[in-house]
């Protein structure tokens, strides 16, 4: 097992185990490539009155996406922070009629080489991320820009 | 039983009869006077990794307050619709320790006599409503101010 794949294990096994939505939701981690996260879940746990996505779920995913991969950084540099949405702006732009997934990356005009130098230098350090939810057939089922504040625990 | 008590227990009904994660959730309707909604949520089965409410049960449980409020003045006048969150904008200010109400109203210039005008004569309707997740100290925990569409059913 790699210290990546060990990540991701762990990232999940801390979202299904420290938030009950989250294992409500039976999210899993799908895929990971450092500034970029996927977080996935099946439509079924996750429907509303209408039979589609709750926009609720939508919108919990995609900011455990956002959150998931500034704390997989965090974690990869052997580091401990709490990680706090502080807003976000989401759009609802079509309904999801099955399984979804949510794509976290950093917004344009972010580096976590900025984000930990100021980590680093001040204990706090915030960060915008993008998030989208795929529809299969091309285009967004939603969107969400958000912006996070990580603070460097105390011993 | 009152008809207003009634579409009350309707709403609770639809929304945990319907939409599972508003019953992972155990939200409740709390308190309805026409132009506004309370639903609360104990914090347990919304707590997150650091021990306060997680930001997608503020979230959900903020944009079922928009959507309910909107649901109840629909039923109130013998309607039938489809009611979708289109976008919203949500500030997390201040973390929640304990059990938490989401009250949600219509927004600055809005009404129910002109959304509903507009509705008979389009079939679909727009309104921006607003609402906050109060601090037992004063203040608010959190804000949301989003815009719903509603579609009248075709028979």
């Amino acid at each position: 097992m790699t210290d990546a794949t060990s990540l991701i294990e762990q990232l999940q096994h801390e979202l299904l185990d420290e938030i009950p939505l989250a294992r409500a939701m039976a999210l899993r981690v799908a895929a990971h490539d450092g500034d970029s996260l996927t977080l996935a879940a099946p439509l079924a746990p996750n429907i509303n009155d209408k039979g589609c996505a709750f926009g609720g779920s939508l919108a919990s995913l995609m900011t455990l996406a956002g959150w998931g991969v500034i704390r997989l950084a965090v974690a990869a540099r052997g580091l401990d922070c709490d990680i706090y949405v502080q807003d976000s702006a989401i759009r609802y732009l079509a309904p999801v009629w099955g399984d979804f997934d949510a794509v976290s990356r950093l917004a344009d005009g972010e580096s976590f080489d900025a984000f930990f130098a100021t980590l680093a230098t001040r204990g706090k350090a915030r960060l915008n991320i993008e998030c989208r939810v795929p529809l299969a057939e091309g285009g967004d089922a939603a969107t969400l820009a958000a912006r996070f504040v990580a603070l460097v625990k105390q011993p």
